[in-house]
């Protein structure tokens, strides 16, 4: 006979239905399981806060329907029967959007990006810093500037999507490493909150031209780009590249609900023209950020140094509630958020 | 009174009309003129054989009208006041689509990959592969691919045009570097040489669909990709490319007519995706070959070494009269051309 009394309830959204265009809150489904048993080896988690990411659109597309949404999130310890593990811990994890989840001791030594690490230690910093300015998205702009863009002092950056929880880390990393820097975000609010980041320049892409905002800004060319929004910024971005330049290619949210792409058609209609790249002979690089998984502590050390250290700002745009998770998630593509989206459980 | 008798009559090749779409013959002008005085370390040279290139086209869509169409020749010369060329010594060098030139002493002394060099020892080779594979597309194809590409042995290589002057030299440096090599050219006969210079696989993309072929070529990924056709190839070639995949963008000869670019418009109709540029975590990167002018005789010693000991084959097509410049251009966006496309004088 099974103790129901110590059955854990976990609730879990999985993506109901493939989006086509922009998400909807009908795409997502939450269930509600009973976690198994807790054997030998196992431990039970609490989710405390999760991540929200652009990301999680592409993986909607592939995915397999009727299962969980993919993700990060900051949990705690419930229940152990893992010597490595004590109840109360708190780890940084990739169990996708549940609120609770048995891990088996196999899942426990699993390594790569979706193995089960314990959070840093972030001092007085919330945990939830842990899923952005020292999780991934830290390390995203970390390792995918200054790997693929080889910024050196005294250039000029470019940086879209400046106000998220990547490009804040890229204006500042920029800055920290001597070079000139133009960003971009879409309100007000956002732009004075990047500028307050050290941004020497900073336009509301909706009130003003990218043509004519990079042509009064960057005169002699941009030497390195960091590009989160792709589309038609970068359409009237790349002409103002610099002989070159390097282009670090993190991701293209204005495109993520394009449908044609939804329906896997083969559309010639990215910004990325050749011409330019050969004239201006660029180099157009994109990543994934596991491929740093070996020097993935280099990154978060250096990263909360600079959180210490004050040089490294950050702010989290924060949802209450495990409901609301396709809610923030949808946010993301109405740029809703400031800095790192976070739900909280 | 000016000595009449010694005066050089030179005829030049001018831009008489912008081209809008594919150029014609009207868009070009053969004007004469007669060359001033030889001075002292001047000399005089005459054309014997000149090059036609896709890069023209280019060219002719920003120089300014009424000049000289550029490009390169072999050139002997004819009279010589320079200590430093004797008459009847031959040099590779780029006064554009002329018979005739007045080379002054300044010029002379220039360097870059405008300078004026002897044309290399080329034992019992023909004195234009100096213009072909032991010049300046022989070191495209040498640099471009080495450099950019950093191809492994053992690597799945994919080359467009490979029956032009450039492709041919990378199918067979790929083979030279142990690489499996998929090559396509525009008819039969070309598909047929270039599979006799040891690529693994060729197709006539005219009629095969690259989608197809390449299905069928390639089924673990193209880890190098060397494009020099552009547009709806690279469309249907980029989604076979494998992770951490690498695309040297030599030329786009299929968009080089493209009447849109003509006009100055910013179209986002470009095959590099964005998207499969992150997820495959590719590197494009594009290159004007005089980049590599440092190390200009280092590539051009291999090539010959590689020409003399039979590992690199080459072919021209051979134009007759300099009067036929411009169809000989014209020829090259319509296959015409195998090899290295040569006008003589």
């Amino acid at each position: 006979m099974v103790d129901t009394s110590k059955m854990v309830k976990a609730k879990v959204w999985v993506l109901d239905r493939r989006p086509l265009g922009e998400p909807t809150i009908e795409d997502f489904k939450l269930l509600e399981e009973d976690l198994p048993p807790c054997s030998d080896g196992d431990v039970v988690i609490a989710a405390e806060c999760l991540s929200v990411d652009p990301y999680m659109r592409y993986r909607a597309r592939k995915m397999p329907l009727k299962t969980t949404m993919p993700g990060g999130q900051v949990a705690r310890v419930l229940e152990s029967k893992s010597p490595s593990w004590r109840v109360g811990q708190y780890m940084v994890c990739y169990p996708g959007w549940r609120s609770h989840t048995l891990v088996t001791a196999k899942e426990l030594k699993e390594g790569g990006l979706g193995s089960y690490t314990p959070l840093p230690d972030l001092k007085d910093f919330p945990k939830s810093t842990g899923l952005g300015v020292v999780g991934m998205p830290g390390n995203t702009a970390y390792f995918g500037f200054l790997e693929l863009c080889q910024p050196k002092s005294g250039e000029t950056v470019l940086v879209n999507g400046a106000a998220g929880a990547v490009g804040s880390a890229v204006v500042q990393i920029a800055k920290i490493k001597g070079c000139k820097v133009i960003a971009s975000a879409g309100s007000q609010e956002k732009c004075e909150w990047v500028k307050s980041l050290g941004a020497d320049h900073v336009f509301n892409y909706k009130t003003t031209s990218v043509t004519q905002a990079l042509k009064d800004a960057a005169p002699d060319g941009i030497n390195c780009y960091f590009d989160n929004v792709g589309g038609q910024f970068t359409l009237e971005a790349l002409p103002h590249m610099a002989d070159f330049g390097r282009v670090s290619l993190c991701g293209a949210i204005s495109t993520y609900n394009d449908e044609t792409r939804d329906k896997g058609q083969l559309v010639a209609n990215s910004p990325f023209d050749a011409g330019l790249i050969i004239t201006k002979q660029l180099r157009v690089e994109g990543f994934l950020v596991p491929r740093w998984i070996a020097r993935w502590m280099e990154g978060l050390n250096q990263l909360k140094q600079w959180v210490v250290e004050g040089k490294l700002k950050y702010q989290e745009t924060v949802t209450e509630g495990f409901e609301n998770m396709p809610k923030a998630f949808i946010g993301l593509f109405h740029g809703d958020n400031i800095g790192k989206a976070i739900v909280n459980v």
